[in-house]
């Protein structure tokens, strides 16, 4: 997978069909640019052209201490803006594009995000019946004109345009909730090795254990373990 | 349930014990007061307090628009401030109250969060092996040392620390992911009522249908439905 540098004109349009025709999978991008949100303007060309070229694109959270928790705070602290911060990054770049219609403009986008998309399936509820009221808790804007203008209901937009990976870093309860909330056609399996304590496998072995343990009908293992990979990205990948 | 006012120069020390007095519950708190965290050194004297007293403290999310997502923007768009940002913000907030020792020092306290802590049981995993990690992403301050002074490994605090409640808005796998996430101790019904979008007992029919489905052990269920809050409060709440 080729990084797509999104700060370029062209939002990292012509670098990404150069990796691809060298044989990449597809590109990754991150939840912001330079603190910039993906449905600004100047990414446009981006999504056009790798909604026209069906590009995977990995969408990986991007966040750094600077971002604080605080409005009276400078910094974040305790890496908070990782351990969670990074799952709200990909959630809210999810929403942002959304509620921009790039999601409905762009239908054919493969957008691939990480975690399980950090923390939405917890958030069902709130992105489900919550968001169904959107407008109701803003008074300077007519969000519900917003909503109303989308093609279907927020949360669908959540479980059904988006891929996601399986990496929960061991978490067993986090990785059935995400399971349970999205379709499996739309889930790939990941690990994120090798950012575990060992500095190795232990994500790996823990994600397996995981996955193996839940006695998944075989097709639906399958599919998560490669099939889905190789629809999304048109290769075929284990013999 | 009466309000402290955690802004006052006591930190609300005085309006918890006059509510008590008149037979509250407890006290509801925020997880920031005008943007400050609940670790800043002039809440001491609430903490301090409420562990002698052990009064129950709610723990309600608090965030508006103006707490953006992006660096380069002013205000939080589409209501991902409430989506989002609460449950942001109650997960903040435990890990502040954590790392700051609040849990060390006041092991008495009695702290029940809202919606299944919100994000915190999708996150298991980076609360789990992602934060023991602590210090490894950090470079200007020594956070393993921090880790190191804690009683426990940060992960268990979220667990065994906090009480919290089941709201989580007619999530299914979300319900099931927080109940799997907490000891059952921990638990306390809940529904969020009457926000929903009837504006009346869906999310109360709702959670009940999800919990009542699960066919929970009896015991279980009954200790979530009554018999944990009366345990918190000590006080007989059902007949």
């Amino acid at each position: 997978v080729a990084q797509a540098p999104m700060s370029a004109p062209d939002a990292g349009v012509r670098e990404a069909a150069r990796a691809m025709k060298m044989g990449a999978l597809g590109v990754q991008i991150y939840t912001n640019v330079a603190g910039r949100p993906l449905d600004n303007p100047e990414f446009r060309p981006f999504w056009e052209a790798m909604n026209k070229t069906g590009t995977p694109i990995w969408l990986h959270p991007s966040r750094g201490a600077s971002f604080s928790d605080y409005q009276t705070e400078q910094k974040s602290r305790y890496e908070i803006w990782w351990t969670f911060g990074w799952s709200y990054e990909t959630a809210a770049a999810m929403a942002r594009l959304v509620f921009s219609k790039i999601m409905d403009n762009y239908p054919k986008l493969k957008i691939i995000t990480h975690h399980f998309g950090g923390i939405v399936p917890m958030l069902e509820g709130r992105i489900g019946p919550g968001w169904d009221q959107i407008g109701a808790r803003t008074s300077d804007e007519d969000l519900q004109a917003v909503a109303k203008s989308l093609k279907k209901r927020p949360l669908r937009y959540f479980k059904e345009n988006f891929y996601t990976d399986t990496a929960a870093f061991s978490g067993k309860p986090a990785t059935i909730c995400g399971l349970s909330f999205y379709p499996t056609e739309k889930i790939v399996f990941a690990s994120d090795c090798p950012f575990d304590p060992e500095k190795g496998t232990f994500y790996t072995r823990e994600t397996l254990k995981i996955l193996d343990g839940l006695k998944l009908p075989k097709t639906k293992y399958k599919a998560i373990m490669h099939g889905n990979l190789e629809k999304i990205t048109g290769r075929k990948l284990v013999k």
